[in-house]
């Protein structure tokens, strides 16, 4: 049959302080890999996934199936089939969009084997697809930006209406993951169940509008102040071990901000320089380890392309 | 003694949709007029008030007296008095930041008048005291754009942290104003009263950062699609009479997006031209003919000066 190929898609930090659900960036890593290739037999079979013990390979039951499976149907009636190896490369309910990059990678994989015939947004649908299975909702803000890559920002998810902001270019990302899990429909039922009052709203608003002038503006100071989120931090906070001393640890070292990366335990800081985001990312580490719990990290840019052939 | 001096502060429309308490921008008219002149007997006192029946002369009680007696304060203790004429020339309770207005045009007038010590900052906080006294609560969506002229972010009010917006050169605004009062501290206790769902500040938070990004692209298609309130205009659309038939015109004559002015029940429409604008504002005051309802319209760019000398 055909040859096969391989595409990795990237982990999202997403929400990024006032934007719950609507703001999101790729990483340069961690991300998912998936191989594909083109079989007779009619739909999607996963015939294996690495790094993740505890995930199926019942196409109907993965995310990665779900997505492929999405991606073929939108193909037509005349689309082969497909096998897929999935290759976890990144914790699970880490809050960094695991679930979206797997989704990604497969409904990428799936459209560039079989002549890359679907829009961006077209591959986002499929991908939607394979997340909602696992979140409990429709939300794009970890999906757009493994397919696009950069700082993407989800106006609408019904129409979907995405638009891709300016990524100031001295702008690091330390993100760190301890070794907890928060479920996202967990955290997302947490949230859906709450009520808000409109002062809570208005100090997002604010800080999202300022947050979205300091990327168009290059101005990071006036950036990191907007790194603040009245509606869902407070909420969820309680589910990262420790979230108080190690964002404040984060400050310290000079983070610009530093909120909850997607449903958590994940933060994430923004930083000035590769140097202040690695300063941060160790205090960030010290606080957690000081706590007793274990965790890695992941420091960098903003990934400027999304999922793409390895 | 000194000589008199007259300052003009401009109407705004505030909130522009999705930014509830955060957005606001001044316009080219209408707006009120303070005459002042510096006084032996320290304080404020107010002479006259022309164009409203209904308002006191009570420095104590008049929003313009309350700014500039926060104007003297801040001078410090040396001040001498003044005395203000004030000269109403827009609608009270219309949605256009009446208040701010003269609150504005006292507080500039004051500082103009004793050296122009006060930075635009403390301007805005004199201003403030005064609108507060009428609004029911500290917001600076009006009294900022007043004073700073063009679009302005209210990321904060505690502390003030406001960030100017650019303005697309070809964005122009039709503003229509029945003739209905709503009185803003009764339109913002409606709104303090009400709980909201997570996915109503969602909807708000895409189109504000969708908002504040046409703005910095020139992209009037998404500033249109921006113009949409999931959180406050389904509450106050019932103060606005025949509010969904106006709105419906104004979007088939054409407007890139129309909601709320302020509390209303003035409704803005946005445009990509004068002409534009006028057939919006042609369209929006038949319908509000055909109902039975007086209306005045404003139809002009955002104005680029704040409050100033005329």
């Amino acid at each position: 049959m055909s040859d096969r190929i391989k595409v990795f898609a990237p982990a999202s930090a997403s929400n990024l302080g006032p934007g719950f659900d609507v703001l999101g960036l790729a990483l340069e890593r961690p991300g998912d890999v998936v191989e594909a290739e083109v079989v007779e037999a009619r739909g999607v079979e996963i015939v294996e996934v690495t790094g993740a013990d505890t995930l199926t390979t019942d196409a109907a039951q993965n995310v990665a199936g779900i997505a492929a499976t999405a991606a073929l149907t939108r193909l037509g009636p005349d689309a082969p089939g497909v096998r897929l190896w999935l290759h976890k490369q990144m914790p699970l309910a880490s809050g960094l969009g695991s679930s979206a990059a797997s989704s990604v990678a497969a409904a990428v994989a799936v459209n560039l084997l079989l002549g890359a015939r679907l829009s961006e947004d077209e591959v986002i649908r499929c991908a939607l697809d394979g997340e909602a299975a696992v979140s409990g909702g429709i939300h794009a803000d970890n999906v757009a930006p493994s397919v696009l890559g950069g700082i993407v920002l989800v106006r609408s998810c019904d129409p979907l209406d995405l638009v891709r902001l300016p990524v100031p270019e001295s702008l690091r990302i330390a993100v760190v993951h301890p070794h907890a899990t928060v479920k996202t429909d967990e955290a997302r039922r947490l949230v859906a169940d709450r009520r808000f009052e409109i002062s809570q709203a208005v100090a997002n608003l604010g800080n999202i509008a300022a947050l979205v002038t300091a990327l168009h503006t290059d101005d990071l100071e006036l950036l990191g102040r907007s790194i603040s989120d009245a509606l869902v931090e407070p909420i969820r906070a309680p589910l990262v071990p420790v979230f108080g001393e190690v964002k404040k640890a984060a400050v310290a070292a000079g983070a610009l901000g530093c909120s909850i990366s997607g449903s958590g335990p994940s933060l994430f800081a923004f930083a000035a320089s590769k140097t202040a985001a690695d300063a941060v990312a160790d205090a960030m580490q010290a606080a957690f380890d000081a706590a007793g719990v274990r965790s890695d990290r992941y420091v960098g840019g903003v990934n400027p392309r999304g999922a793409h052939l390895v």
